[in-house]
């Protein structure tokens, strides 16, 4: 392996481990459990789920990869904060359904690429900057989206009894 | 920069970001809002801020940086539960003092090592096993803790009002 293959090893292996650790807990949790809040007067598991599955597809843009395949999620889990109601959202079900297709179909575009590839630039930093600031590359989406995860996988541990 | 400047520069960027996140944080929060819990029955402030100093400390001897600095918060804040209780564990400001300065000494050895270095082998990993897994350097050390941090980061949140 050379430098940017372990690097990107580094990377992948803290993200897929991050979503199994997710995949276990989720699975461990009924629907129920998902409903409530993670405490007291704070977000829903549920509205949680939909912020991660928002957040990982915004990345598909971000990384070149296509275009989002939930759109409509962003203002839901993104834009809003938790309405404290099932109307207007998608159910628990279709929320785990869209994260599991999600993980097989990031999985499959983010073996496509090279370990060149992910240290080349994203959509979101220009040509001029990213020759300046060569660190703002396509790994360091996936590694900023790992902190984010690892958040709020602690806050969602929370609901388990 | 070259490539494994890129990514170490990657990798602290999010250390101390989430650093400081927990900074900005624990500033507002009171002595007393961190001795409550993050959500009912789970983990008082206290013992996340507790734990966080143990693993920190931790990273010296696995690093070669020297030897723990607090090796008594091990056991209270590692290797037991939350007592739920502030007997025979040190203050909440007492904490607060051991987290400012271990950042500093931290960062102050960190600044130390030249990106080749944190590229090398950790010592938690036997020099045989480091030939066949190279992304098990030091450099890796900081990942992982740094998405321990983001996980205990997501919790502490929570008890802000």
């Amino acid at each position: 392996m050379n430098d940017k293959q372990v690097m990107v090893k580094m990377v992948f292996d803290r993200w897929y481990a991050l979503l199994k650790n997710c995949d276990t807990l989720l699975n461990s949790l009924t629907d129920e459990q998902l409903l409530r809040e993670i405490a007291p007067g704070k977000n829903r598991g549920i509205y949680l789920l939909g912020h991660l599955i928002a957040v990982h597809d915004d990345m598909l843009p971000i990384l070149g990869l296509g275009d989002k395949q939930h759109a409509e999620l962003f203002e839901m889990f993104l834009k809003s904060p938790d309405s404290k109601s099932t109307e207007g959202i998608p159910s628990v079900g279709e929320l785990r359904s869209h994260w599991s297709k999600q993980n097989v179909m990031l999985k499959e575009k983010f073996d496509g690429l090279t370990a060149d590839d992910w240290f080349g630039k994203h959509n979101s930093v220009s040509a001029e900057d990213f020759i300046k600031e060569p660190h703002r590359n396509k790994l360091n989406i996936i590694l900023t989206r790992t902190t984010h995860l690892a958040y709020h996988h602690g806050q969602l541990m929370l609901i388990k009894q």
